[in-house]
């Protein structure tokens, strides 16, 4: 994500009640702050969170927690969430390498939606599929394991299909080109949009183990 | 494959010394007809043969066999073919089905290029990637399995990767786009050229187990 700085923009996000400034003291216990035994979804880059605010609106009786590294990112979004009341949204500003600190057994579906591609083989154990980042959702998942991930990127696509498959994952559903499906309930990103509007293909595939 | 039905077809292929009219006979033995021990690449549905032929000329070491069920497709192929001399190049009139009563653990590769996407869940069985057909090829392979798919059709490409993968079978390559990729060595078919033509998107899979 090609990034503007905003001056100040830790201090403004962090007030919101919607951030969680000490998610570790949470760590195997969320349904406590949640106050319900709810399933709870877990966005990985949440970005400007449309698809997370969208989602908790939508399914009241699911949780959403979504992670975003940058402050930046957020202004807008808690900003919009002043205006909003949703008990089963939640966000916490970290980077994702550091989530096994976070959830334990926990997390029923992990989005990854239009995540960085980190084109550079070197940089391969950064992409969101690797199989890095895959042991540590076995630590976050409950039990079955479930991962979807949409994007424009067709490398990172089609790598997500070598890694995840090599990892166990069943493909459950996959769609090379998710908007000639009209996948039914499908709730854009703010990429996804511009993208869409561009003409770009977008990828979407659902993993299970 | 929209079919033109030509008068005499039968005779006229059936007369070509490329054409094998008893392959039972040689199963389990078609290294005894190569005269050689080179390994052997099968492709199921080869169409009007340009693959194979181009193939069978780019690559004297491997022996290449076509299956194709309509002799009215092969007329023009095995004209082409009196103009060649292709040792290492064999066709066989039959029906996908009976592949087992043909070849018994001799084969390297099979290539599946642009095969009937037998849409309708009703014929699922009938697509050459389905549970059914694995299980057969199970019994063609020497040792190590492998499978090169190239189609247009983006719902049967979608079909053989959870299907495949499924099976055990792990993505060696893949490309969703494979003309955008421009993939080293591809030796296009007639369809192919036709389709890429007209802009469709071709899509390409290797699997191996």
């Amino acid at each position: 994500m090609r990034l503007r700085n905003i001056k100040g923009a830790q201090e403004i996000v962090s007030t919101s009640s919607y951030v969680i400034s000490n998610p570790q003291e949470y760590r195997g216990k969320w349904n406590i702050l949640f106050a319900n035994h709810n399933p709870i979804h877990l966005e990985i880059g949440m970005g400007k969170g449309n698809f997370l605010i969208e989602n908790a609106i939508k399914y009241p009786n699911i949780n959403f927690i979504g992670i975003e590294k940058y402050y930046s990112v957020l202004v807008r979004t808690t900003d919009r969430l002043k205006t909003l009341d949703l008990p089963n949204l939640k966000i916490i500003v970290m980077d994702a390498k550091e989530i096994e600190q976070i959830f334990d057994k926990e997390i029923n579906t992990i989005y990854l939606n239009f995540s960085d591609p980190w084109p550079k083989k070197k940089h391969e154990k950064r992409r969101l599929t690797s199989e890095e980042f895959l042991k540590k959702y076995d630590n976050l998942f409950t039990n079955k394991k479930h991962i979807m991930q949409k994007t424009d990127n067709r490398k990172l696509f089609e790598y997500s299909l070598i890694s995840c498959t090599d990892y166990g994952y069943h493909i459950e559903n996959i769609s090379c080109n998710l908007y000639e499906d009209r996948f039914e309930n499908n709730i854009p990103t703010e990429y996804e949009t511009k993208f869409v509007n561009k003409g770009y293909t977008i990828y979407f595939v659902e993993f299970q183990k």
